[in-house]
């Protein structure tokens, strides 16, 4: 643990969230706070701005403007997917962010992404420490997707989810409005974890959901799924929601959608496939089945963008998760992630931060466990329930101007 | 002009919007404290209620809930698509009506939808007038296409505007997240009228828009667009957000959604075209001429149904609609329908209630105005952002319940 005096360096890796700006503004005001840390930097595109040596000056930035990074989605600095190689077989990038680091006086790195990111923050202050160059690593975690490891759950997620319930709610008062048979089914993110499509079920707790979720974490059945949509038909004067997960796959463990356009191709003769997402596909597949009214609907990028909607929770632990990086950072720390830890006492909800190794976050998966899902793998248990709603409490957006989102305007001031 | 004492229907018909439940508030409200209205009956699913003899009881439900409708998307009654045929061809569904009516001394009749509802107001009232039956009929306009002839803006145009404009910024700070070049297209409803798809410029507004908007008012050239999408590359760092209607037609007069499939098709040689909507033929047109990564994404019912991000101004509006109906058919009105006047003064939006012949508005589309549309038409001009800007003002939303929205719940009493 040392204390160290020099700039920081703050990244955005991977998709955006509602929220990672938020947690930006919790890094960037603790930081420019904090009298060991001279100089405060946001690397453009993540780590590829430290190669590229393009650093925004933090601190000529308006505060006001960074404290509307709480409320503006997406990723104000720029982000990217890059996975850096490991130091052994190519150690080119390493070399250059030590150089880097030493020509800004880098002493505090913070990055802010999913599992991926994790693996980035771990393989630099890794490489650091045996360089011998003094610089402590804090990962901030991110990710809709809420799949890391040793933590409750990730920045981001519950304002996805509450996208996610609030939509299904809305869309459930829509698809039944005419006095006619109809199937809809909601295409949500998520390629290998069921979490933000779990959160259709929140939906189902307030009376207006899906009647069938169907989650990466069990295999798919195309005929189960079409004797399913017909059970729940003949119960439902012929109305059907369905939300299913992007990353659903067969036994086979191929991606449906790919399943489907084969077996099209098959009957087709040419190997012709159609295009279209999953969500049209099974539609189609209903349609023709059953010769009803049918829609398929993408959440598309709106899932992850719709700070409009975000959890006031998500938003207050984002920004603390930011400023609790730095915490850690200055006190010494390095080559660690932020995590949460849920406390429930007398049925209230509260998160506490702790610091957990990176590498343990690096590269790993938490799914849904399976015992949340009911026996007949289309629906979430009230243990879901329990674990999410917390999650999605209160309101909290940018002020509006003209009646539209007042997002924050940063100048980026390149850092010469 | 005739008082008449008896009962009240109100029917919704149509696609639902965010508002058409306030409206329905409105006629409730007000009609339940009207002493000349014996009883307020609510027709499920519009026009086929009458027929098939269903009515809800709108004096069993409570208060607070009707107060709730005003918040509550969708159509809170169910609603229908129906175009009754003219009584000279066949008056079967009128005698019905007639015998309906007379059976529940129904003397007052409030109908709630587009061109085709004020189609059907026109034709009911026209034949209860010539058969002698005291019944004054009213129509309260809806429609988020905005392309109702005679009133300044329709009620839930303003809503569904509110919902492009926000989520077309969010969009905009999503879509270029990545240091790459990236093709976005946004399709937005409207089939012959480009109102919503225009409400894209109100992010303009705002500096977070799209690059390119593109409205079924003009021909769509394929070859242009291509090149139009390019100069936008060129200047924006590989970056252009493209917002389409989904009615936008070629010179041919052709839907672009179907000329394209054809495009392929004939390319194919074996007559295949590839599913997908507008959104998606057109961004891998830009995906295959340039190879860049590109994105179709389609508001698809949320714009109609996203309550949560009404325009006060809207709800109100709508609301009020509703209650002018109910008073002026109490006055003696009938054959009507209410419009929206805009009144400006000294800056300051007011709008003002008005009737007008109900023939005026039936079967007419009003699309805007050409010299509202810049001239390389692919942007709307100050005029469209000084039409619109008005009618988005202000939050309202249901009240949060376990952080989700709370909507209305109806008993739907069947009267016997």
């Amino acid at each position: 643990m040392k204390n160290l005096v020099g700039a920081c360096v703050f990244g955005q890796s991977g998709g955006p969230t509602s929220v990672i700006n938020s947690s930006a503004a919790g890094v960037f005001l603790e930081a420019l706070q904090q009298s060991n840390i001279t100089a405060v930097y946001g690397a453009a595109n993540g780590i590829k701005g430290i190669l590229d040596e393009k650093f925004y000056d933090i601190g000529k930035e308006d505060k006001k403007e960074l404290e509307l990074l709480k409320y503006t989605p997406s990723s104000a600095l720029g982000s990217v997917r890059y996975k850096l190689k490991s130091a052994e077989t190519d150690d080119t990038d390493y070399k250059r962010i030590l150089e880097v680091f030493q020509k800004y006086n880098v002493r505090y790195f913070f990055y802010n992404g999913g599992n991926d990111s994790m693996d980035t923050c771990n393989k630099v202050s890794k490489y650091l420490l045996a360089a011998g160059y003094d610089c402590n690593v804090i990962g901030v975690p991110k990710t809709i997707d809420n799949d890391l490891y040793g933590t409750d759950h990730c920045p981001g997620y519950a304002s996805a989810a509450k996208y996610v319930a609030t939509t299904m709610m809305e869309l459930n008062l829509d698809a039944k409005v005419y006095d006619k048979p109809q199937v809809t089914v909601v295409e949500i993110m998520g390629r290998n974890a069921g979490w933000l499509t779990a959160a259709a079920a929140l939906a189902n707790h307030k009376g207006l959901g899906a009647d069938l979720i169907y989650l990466p974490e069990l295999p798919f059945d195309s005929e189960k799924f079409l004797l399913q949509v017909k059970s729940v038909m003949d119960k439902n004067n012929g109305k059907c929601i369905v939300a299913v997960s992007e990353g659903i796959k067969t036994s086979q463990g191929e991606y449906v959608a790919e399943a489907l356009s084969k077996a099209e191709m098959a009957k087709d003769n040419f190997g012709h496939a159609q295009l279209g997402g999953l969500a049209v596909k099974l539609a189609d597949l209903v349609g023709n089945k059953y010769g009803v009214k049918v829609r398929g609907i993408e959440f598309s990028l709106m899932q992850r963008c719709a700070a409009h909607l975000a959890s006031k929770t998500d938003v207050e632990e984002a920004f603390r998760a930011g400023q609790e990086a730095v915490k850690a950072a200055v006190a010494g720390e390095t080559d660690k992630m932020v995590v949460f830890e849920r406390e429930m006492s007398s049925g209230r909800y509260a998160c506490n931060f702790r610091l957990m190794d990176v590498a343990a976050a690096a590269n790993t998966e938490k799914k849904v466990p399976l015992e949340w899902i009911t026996e007949d793998g289309t629906m979430l248990g009230k243990e879901y329930i329990d674990y999410a709603l917390p999650l999605i409490q209160g309101d909290c957006k940018a002020p509006l101007e003209d009646g539209l989102p007042r997002f924050a305007k940063l100048k980026k001031v390149l850092v010469k």
